[in-house]
């Protein structure tokens, strides 16, 4: 450990979560306790900020306004902005490898923190071996966060929680609304998760004692027949009036083939266009059944209602920022934060460093043993492994009716 | 006022509101405190519940279960269900209203209270009518609720100012969520009003010193160019990387035509369907400008999302509701509570009893002069106007991670 201090710099990439900001807190919290880092960096629009050289100095700015980490760390999206910029695989093209690494020496940085999914672990992987190479001392670190939950070897991951939260007390109040019509009526919930149903899943954590609701939850884990999907809807309409589906926007068919409404639909303009897999079922059903029926994409609603996010995911979000510090003091590179569940009554995780070869590019999927055998529906094990991500609201300021943010004009 | 005591009856009608049960919870309470009336029945599935003898003992109900008003004061959507029945002429067939007034006569019943819109004022105005030309004593008295605000003679309808909360903080979020890149892009995000654009409005109350989103507001009330939106798109583009635009739902062109994209499309399946406004905006800047662009439907989670209620909303519902108790034991009727705004430093407003026939089948849409020139935005006074009307949040209670609502088994 060096007898001066040495500086560190954090960035934040791919798709919002309410959770983000809670790790970037997290980091710059660690780093005030650190006694080998000085400054904490910020890296505007994720590893973009470092080759165009748009950096903050996020200790100075948090040292001088009041309240930020704390308001930070229940602000949605990225405060550092985002990219979706991938490296190009450095034995073909090294120049951004060396400007990067070039960067890090001129600010003495020892320390590159990068806070994303599965793209932004790629670029840590990638990152840390050139590192490795050239014999960078540079610690290279993968904070993750998704609301795919969707990263491998983790239990889960910081984001999904919160957004979990949002999905089940949508579905719940969906249900309220839905319930007042004494009228056969279908209702279609779609939620986000491309290639993982984790999402999708939480919607049945708003069932409770009085509502059942969702009645069908389809995954991508399971191929989707639309046979099938009729079937199970004219089956619940028989004993319910108001059925409710939960579908995950990623459903694909015995083929492979995404189950949307993609085809040569033409508006008034007279354009093809794309619709959602929630309005392909609602179209399945006004089709075949005839009934009243209505989808409702929750679309980005789900990653950055921070006004009703999950207190325990903010809080270990929070905890993977400061201990990814920890790690850099220690000497950690090419590893990316991961929680395992040491315990699940009283729930308890145990924060590692994993290998980052181990987790990029790979995605987590929910084990078939986790959905029922119709293929509509969870198991009651993979209710207990939600529950307690969601657990725990947030004590958030408001003012003039709404929730206190932390201003992003520095992106605009 | 009799000496021994009389009964009243209560129904809920038309859309959801966040606020609807808080107006219920307020009758509930006024009859515990009234001198007049001894137990509070409610009609399920609004008039329905009366022509089908579905009844609950409301009374009953609030005095055996713990803390039933103050959680049915908080929660979405209808405890007593709704309907959208609309009674006809009494001249032309008055087998329901003579089986209303006679179901009044055999439960001692000398007060209806319904909770509505603009079609329960319809109910409320012909039931007076027919009561008075049968010399009935029973009350027949109106109590607001719509999110669409669009109710005559009072200043705001209950349900408004929390629908308005939701769609201001979803505003608010979805900046966030959209500021992160540093790519030119355009949001759409269509939100409910068919034909008064109160709501969609309330976006701009996610504007503060950072967020200046949306840039746009398109509104029923004003005819909608194409060509005109086109312009003022582009016109932002220029300065703004992230362009964010609210529309109504019910925006109209010159010939009065819905804007939605509705004509010959397809899906997979072969069928023509009918895209929303947010869709059909989608639809012209993808066409014209050829940016990237998403369109946002906030649907029916505008309505009930109780999670983040208006305290002032909830606290006004409430006050209406223990109101037309009062209002019937002092003879009241064919009348509708409305709330008139007395000041608006510090805000406050006083509550009167007003003729249903002056606000029956009306819709009060905003003043052209409360709309800027263009069209394309509010001005300050309206701001002004909706501001006080999203102040506070009420302390909901949770479990399992949940807001904790009224269970409504009796409705399923």
């Amino acid at each position: 450990m060096p007898h001066t201090k040495c500086n560190c710099i954090v960035a934040q990439s791919g798709g919002p979560t309410a959770a983000i900001n809670a790790s970037l807190a997290g980091v710059i919290q660690g780093v005030f306790c650190s006694e080998t880092f000085d400054t904490v960096y910020g890296s505007i629009n994720g590893i973009l900020g470092i080759l165009n050289q748009k950096i903050m100095n996020l200790s100075e700015i948090s040292r001088n306004k009041p309240h930020f980490i704390e308001t930070l760390k229940t602000s949605p999206a990225m405060y550092l902005g985002s990219c979706r910029y991938k490296l190009p695989d450095y034995k073909e093209d090294d120049k951004p490898y060396r400007d990067i690494f070039h960067f890090f020496e001129t600010r003495n940085i020892q320390a590159f923190f990068y806070i994303g999914g599965n793209d932004s672990m790629d670029t840590v992987m990638k990152l840390g071996h050139y590192g490795k190479r050239i014999g960078s001392p540079v610690s290279i670190i993968g904070i993750p966060k998704t609301i795919d939950n969707d990263l491998a070897v983790t239990d889960h991951t910081p984001g999904y929680g919160s957004a979990a939260k949002f999905v089940a007390s949508s579905l719940l109040e969906i249900a309220h609304d839905t319930f007042i019509y004494a009228l056969k009526s279908v209702t279609i919930v779609e939620i986000m998760g491309r290639d993982a149903g984790w999402l999708t899943a939480a919607s049945a954590l708003a069932r409770n004692n009085y509502n059942a609701a969702p009645h069908l939850i389809y995954l991508p884990e399971v191929p989707f027949s639309k046979t099938t999907f009729l079937a199970d809807v004219n089956r619940l309409l028989t004993t319910h009036n108001n059925v409710i589906v939960a579908v995950s926007e990623g459903i694909r068919d015995e083929n492979g083939d995404y189950i949307s409404a993609t085809a040569a639909s033409a508006d008034t303009f007279g354009h093809s266009q794309l619709s959602g897999t929630g309005k392909a079922l609602e179209y399945m059903i006004k089709e075949q059944i005839g009934i009243k029926v209505r989808s409702i994409e929750l679309n980005v609603l789900q990653r950055c209602a921070s006004h009703t996010a999950s207190l325990t995911d903010l809080n270990e979000s929070f905890q993977l920022g400061c201990k990814a510090v920890e790690g850099a003091e220690q000497g950690e590179t090419m590893c990316m934060l991961t929680m395992h569940r040491t315990s699940q009554h009283p729930y308890c995780v145990s924060i590692h460093f994993s290998s980052v070869d181990d987790i990029a590019n790979q995605t987590k999927v929910i084990p078939r043993e986790w959905i029922n055998e119709a293929g509509n529906d969870i198991t009651p094990a993979l209710h207990d492994y939600m529950l307690p991500l969601i657990q725990g609201e947030p004590d958030l300021k408001y003012q003039d009716g709404l929730p206190v943010y932390l201003p992003i004009d520095h992106l605009l």
